[in-house]
């Protein structure tokens, strides 16, 4: 048997989703900056896609912006933001868990002089409320605060930001990473405050090499990827239109995100009352968040349980896929000690998991616990 | 009948090219950076990938860096040379005819302060020797020459740059963005001795969406898109595998690059043979890249005679797909009349173009020069 269970490291396309590149591959293979029948065909697929993605996101089709993924919405909306801001303020605020795409961009605005705020988290993994406050300034001018976060699945208080912000009177844009949120947590642009909102397309189910960022109708950002002018000058590049359809798709195929984040829900509690009676183990994560189940089998090292797990079949993260081989900050952030965080294991369900697969996966965390404490 | 003769814009993707995407898509959806058997999969895959590339540049594997195209390629090519080496010099050499994605990061680093030479063309659209030598001095610290030009197809002396620069004793990297000639003019690395080399994925039959960067070993540059340090740290971001595997796939594929030129140039002079008794008719690109024809009817404007083509099925542009709408500047450049750049229209051929395409196109010409000629 084998059972994926590290979909917040990436996702299997589904049919749909491979059916939509292959339509780009082929029938629709122009480059819609081309100005005639091929293009043309071509171009209106492009803007299908954007009306799609813009429908999921509760906004209009000219506030999606198409890019390579997540990393780079997220180098765009960060780096763009400041370019743009930076004779306005010097001080820019965000947590100390984010994901790298954002963290190392603030650790180069360090450098060029910019006052970074690296809010703290909570045994919860979540920033609170007050330190939005009191850290918001009216020379604040990037507020970046991802939605959910990758490793635990902490819910952050974005719209807490917004009212942050406006109360400082800061010419803050307040921009979320919701990589991890998008298409599973039911949310609307306008609803979250958020002027931009970075989304990623192999997060759920589409292809990888594609995502978008929503950037509200009247931002100004400087552009970060120069050349052609498409994407309204902000993404220059010949579109990349099998992930584009691809993404479209995988948003299309979405479903009912409530009625799907129930039936993961289920799958998980299904996980923990078959490990209840576990000695050593540990639940990292908070509760509200579906998706990610973040566990510490006490005294087993990640990766030595990891690799066990595969052997099974059974594919699980230590962290995240970006961190190999170094100690979570997430995990540090939250207080947790070396021990819990050296044996912790990210479990990130998708809405195609099934109750079966959930069962395998508890029968080998069981049967892990039990051989890898005695050889170890 | 439909014929595609816009292959300088984009080209229709191989039927291997579409499998090698759907296996990423399908059997191989992992993610290369997680370390369990399906990101194991897709690891090799990535590096079997590079290994394709590496060989058909005639390099290293690890010193090609995928990235999602052209554009984000040449991006990272002149932003990271120049924030590595701003401390040795402030004079950069290009020239005029550059692709956007190369002209507009200069156009942002002569607003931050830096002399960029725009060295001017002849009527071939080619940069001479002289000017190289000329203008690249000790604090030259970038050479950004394109191989061969996207308009009109002229071959850029690359290896004099490298001369220039050694005979300046210059700190200069040299930079070439061979979008345009990669899988379709045989050049080696080590022979045209750029240090950098942009190459793009949709230009050869392969996906749009996916490029790479070769980057001689031992060169260093200051890495454009941050995050979880993916492709050793130049180029974050989750691999866009169906766009890596897409583009591995259009390389294998390529076959004699000598051989599919030729036939290329059988086609053109066929073009060119149908079209020799035509009034009006101008050859604006030069000769020695079979890839490019550059034409003008004199007197019918360009979009009028784009589009009468485009309803017959024929697909040809007028300048490039990223310029819609201005005169083009490389035309300009290369002193041509207002009367002859406003009726130019780009032929751009793949090896997969036919004899009886080729003598369909010619037919429309014909039939245009005298159709549009009467009524306009």
């Amino acid at each position: 048997m084998e059972c994926y269970f590290d979909n917040s490291a990436t996702t299997k396309p589904t049919q749909a989703v491979v059916d939509a590149v292959v339509c780009a591959l082929t029938e629709n293979y122009g480059n819609p900056s081309s100005l005639h029948r091929v293009g043309d065909a071509a171009s209106a697929k492009l803007e299908e896609s954007r009306a799609t993605v813009a429908k999921a996101l509760g906004c209009m089709p000219e506030e999606v912006y198409f890019t390579s993924g997540g990393t780079e919405s997220n180098n765009i909306a960060v780096m763009g933001t400041v370019n743009a801001l930076r004779r306005r303020g010097n001080r820019i605020v965000t947590s100390c868990v984010e994901h790298p795409s954002v963290l190392e961009c603030m650790k180069r605005l360090e450098e060029e002089g910019f006052e970074v705020i690296y809010l703290p988290v909570d045994k919860d993994c979540r920033v609170s409320k007050e330190s939005l406050f009191e850290s918001i300034n009216d020379r604040t001018i990037l507020v970046s605060l991802m939605l959910v976060n990758n490793e635990v699945g902490s819910v952050q208080p974005v719209r807490d930001a917004a009212d942050a912000i406006k109360r400082a009177g800061a010419p803050a844009l307040l921009h979320t990473d919701a990589v991890q949120a998008f298409g599973k947590l039911p949310f609307k642009a306008s609803e979250i405050r958020a002027d931009l909102i970075t989304v990623s397309s192999h997060k759920i189910h589409g292809p990888k090499g594609a995502g978008a960022l929503y950037v509200k109708k009247g931002t100004r950002l400087v552009p970060y990827v120069l050349g052609g002018g498409q994407e309204n000058g902000l993404r220059s590049g010949t579109h990349g239109m099998p992930g584009i359809m691809g993404l479209a798709a995988a948003v299309s195929d979405l479903g009912d995100i409530a009625e799907n984040g129930a039936r993961v829900d289920a799958l998980k509690s299904c996980l923990l009352n078959c490990l209840a009676d576990q000695e050593n183990l540990v639940v990292n994560s908070p509760e509200g968040f579906p998706y990610i189940l973040n566990i510490s089998l006490l005294g087993i090292p990640s990766e030595v349980l990891r690799n066990f797990l595969s052997e099974s079949g059974v594919y699980v993260s230590t962290g995240s896929a970006c961190s190999k081989g170094h100690r979570s900050y997430v995990l540090t952030a939250m207080g947790l000690d070396n021990k819990t965080i050296d044996s912790a294991i990210r479990v990130s369900f998708s809405r195609f998991n099934t109750k079966e697969e959930t069962e395998y996966l508890a029968e080998c965390f069981i049967k892990a616990n039990k051989m890898l404490r005695k050889t170890n």
